[in-house]
């Protein structure tokens, strides 16, 4: 098993990080514009493809637990993990994407491409606007 | 033992990629300015702390691989690897910071910074321009 981790810092509160993550209008403001709430499953699409997340578990302020149940092959049954803790102005956010079977090239693309949307959510966060996709920044030919 | 893992996608040639990943001119203008080589060991420094490594192999246009010699007691011994492909007109670098003995948070934290830096070299690559230390991206309260 082997898991993508990322920490970022957004001057912000623990409860607007929390919000941004589990209101489908805050999720659509830093991941994709395109996402919707479908009987509790959040269906997250892309210019190709998409990702479906069963909420497991969340705790205000501090955790939201996500389970892929359907998506690319490589996705389906890991699961994405947002801990929060507050640190003097800033929340942080310990992210986990975790349970992938292998290393594949794939994995190493969605490390990267996870970095840029968490920079995006940091950036909404502190400014009010990120860059879900349609307009994600461009890391390859990968998009 | 745990891998730091990114793909990013430069439209440069092997060739450009693999001296910004071998020259001190061409490391220090992506990730940080204070970058110098010693005796064969490259030191990277920043405005707290930095980094020596031991250059292990070399592949012109396909390889760079080092073994971190000083710095952070979580990063000695670890080894830092950029596998290079050509892909239509993209150069392909696969990232891998690997042999972490725990996946501490600082861990965290350097897996989304080396995105960042990515990100840095991409834009060297294509612009002529990126974003190295002491001007790199904050992410977060731990820069």
């Amino acid at each position: 098993m082997a898991d993508i981790l990322h920490r970022i810092g957004a001057v912000s509160s623990p409860e607007s990080v929390y919000a941004a993550l589990t209101e489908v209008d805050g999720l659509a403001a830093w991941w994709t514009e395109d996402t919707t709430d479908v009987d509790g499953v959040l269906r997250f699409r892309f210019p190709v493809g998409g990702f479906d997340m069963k909420v497991l578990d969340t705790r205000p302020g501090e955790l939201v637990l996500w389970e892929v149940v359907d998506g690319p092959e490589e996705w389906i049954g890991t699961r994405i993990r947002f801990d929060l803790k507050q640190h003097d102005e800033w929340t942080i956010v310990l992210f986990r994407h975790e349970g992938w079977r292998e290393p594949v090239e794939f994995m190493y693309h969605c490390s990267t491409k996870w970095a840029s949307f968490l920079l995006s959510l940091k950036q909404l966060l502190e400014t009010g606007k990120g860059d879900p996709a349609p307009r994600d920044v461009r890391i390859s030919d990968w998009h």
